[in-house]
């Protein structure tokens, strides 16, 4: 089906749990609601049995990192935000809400958000583009409420359980491996974090200058935080180096960055996880012919579909049920663990379940327990 | 029903116009929804027909007016906006979200509102105290969307519909009758001006220091600018000594403020809008004792109920199908006279529709038209 013609009319409502008539409607709204407000007013915490708060989570994006399309703005990003509320809803039993922000100032992003908080269960961060993404993430952390930008740690641990998964399949051991990210925005800095975090020694990002060691001049903040813990030989190379006897490529970059003879490059049995989306690093028949053991990609007409899907809805079942008021490091180490473990048998084209599997969201909300 | 059982769990949620499956996964979510993203790119007018946009409402409040509960935060405020959420969608068809402000500062309150306008078709600002809501209201008059703020216009509308039909019982012309107002807050100040929009000439507003006179000391700014239209005598009484020869009493303040002898000093076929929540102005049955030839009041267990829900449905309702930028005086005055003319004969306990009454929502979204 056409994708503008399922958009038709937008693709999210609201509903009501109780049918409003003329006899209940003092005891729905005025004046019986407020004995309700007022029962939250003396127990401030029964706000999450008295409301939706225990279940609603607003999606916020600035629209300057939508898909693989950029700044589009607020207005052209809200259909990516219904799309993903519909999941929430659907996956989750999440209550979202699509906040598009007028402003792409960070300072002024933190503030806002800080503002509407009160009325929402966790904030899901979406679609902001890098470095302030991690400057907004880390300010929300003194929210009360869990705030968890998806583009950064939902990517990341989905992409950690896949790879637990595919290095189980060609015999090797994640934590040895050389590992090389192409993409240092939201998603590689966040990835790169995680697999540090698991245990990986041997990463080395690139951007569209090369790699990326402690002293290249014109980092930005999040790529120097990142310099001190990856690339420890400070390694100066284009990303068609870099790539020599890598075990494992991970793309979160832009469309057909690679050609076979670059895969050629990799060590034997090598895994590729080109994830640029709508368009891969490098299409999956010709990763594969180039010698890759396993090829995941970000798209739901391949084997492998690396998809966030798999974990935000679990991911804030779980903080909302148990009341977490962060997400942490620990947390996504977990989920990722946690999430490839429902693959009892990994094979080359069955790394993860999909999407719709509702075994995914119960594997990553049991974390939060 | 008791109103903390019907609120337990909350009672607003999402849903989905469509269920998402393995199958339209691509296209209800990534990498589908990228075409619909650079439609609106490339037509923003779009949004109004690919997203929600065109029927979704962010209900405003910082809880610092709740009721007649006074200030007791954004959380404790939580069930009233959901209430509201529950009445608009299924009244007028709108997708109404609750959004509670942590701040009360009305610049933030400003800024906050003008950066999360992008992804929604109007602004419903609600319980917001007086006078910051009147700065509020006004500053987003800028905004390419409607904001209302239900508190002061809603029930000005439905106070002046209410009259309207009252006044033609009673056989009086209401623009020449005398009113008093007791409350110079939103609803106080907002239905004193939509009376001198609709013509009254003789009004006079009373705070808790007694009447609003030109010269008074220590007026709001917003007190400053109705006493220069009102109360042209510049009489300064006490209330129980400015209802003496009123025709119309107008209340909305505070529980039990008048007694049956402050009623039998109005003029004859005298007319009590006794509108504070829960606990009228004075009660009807003693109103009606004192002399009173009709009595309304905001609640729905007596006749006459004075309910904004009679209203606000049918504004955004009419405002977004028409793309109305703004919602003007005229359009207020019209939504008046058109919902008091769905009563085409009027009697003392049958003054307008019941807020159910499906004929209202179009009598009141027709003005935009």
């Amino acid at each position: 089906m056409n994708p503008i013609k399922i958009s038709q009319g937008g693709k999210l409502e609201t509903s009501s749990k109780i049918k409003v008539t003329q006899k209940n409607l003092a005891e729905v709204y005025t004046p019986g609601v407020a004995q309700v407000c007022l029962a939250i007013k003396k127990k401030p915490e029964k706000v999450r049995d008295l409301t939706w708060k225990n279940r609603s989570v607003a999606i916020v994006s600035d629209g300057t990192a939508i898909l693989g399309l950029g700044n589009i703005g607020p207005e052209a990003g809200l259909p990516v935000m219904e799309a993903k509320a519909l999941l929430f809803k659907q996956l989750g039993g999440i209550d979202a809400v699509p906040i598009m922000l007028n402003t792409n100032n960070p300072k002024e992003i933190i503030r806002t958000v800080k503002n509407i908080a009160a009325g929402f269960g966790g904030i899901n961060l979406e679609d902001i583009a890098a470095p302030n993404c991690f400057q907004i993430e880390k300010a929300l952390r003194s929210l009360p409420i869990p705030a968890f930008h998806d583009d950064q740690d939902g990517t990341a641990i989905v992409t950690l359980a896949g790879l637990i998964n595919a290095t189980k399949v060609v015999g090797k051991n994640l934590k040895t491996t050389k590992i090389i990210i192409s993409g240092a925005g939201a998603a590689g800095i966040a990835i790169a974090r995680l697999l540090l975090a698991y245990g990986c020694k041997n990463i080395t990002l690139f951007d569209s200058q090369g790699s990326i060691y402690q002293g290249r001049k014109g980092l930005n903040f999040i790529k120097k935080e990142i310099a001190q813990r990856t690339n420890l030989t400070k390694e100066n190379l284009v990303l068609k180096k870099g790539i020599k006897e890598a075990d494992i490529f991970i793309g979160v970059s832009g469309p057909k960055l690679l050609n076979i003879s670059d895969i050629r490059k990799m060590k034997e049995r090598a895994i590729v996880f080109a994830m640029a989306n709508p368009t891969p690093e490098i299409m999956p028949e010709i990763a594969l012919k180039g010698g890759a053991a396993i090829v995941a990609t970000g798209r739901s007409d391949f084997p492998n579909q690396i998809n966030n899907a798999l974990v935000f809805p679990g991911i804030f079942k779980g903080a909302l049920k148990n009341e977490a008021r962060a997400i942490s490091q620990k947390h996504k180490l977990a989920a990722a663990i946690s999430l490839s473990s429902l693959i009892k048998n990994p094979t080359k084209n069955n790394l993860l379940p999909k999407v719709t599997d509702r075994r995914a969201v119960e594997a990553v909300a049991k974390v939060f327990q």
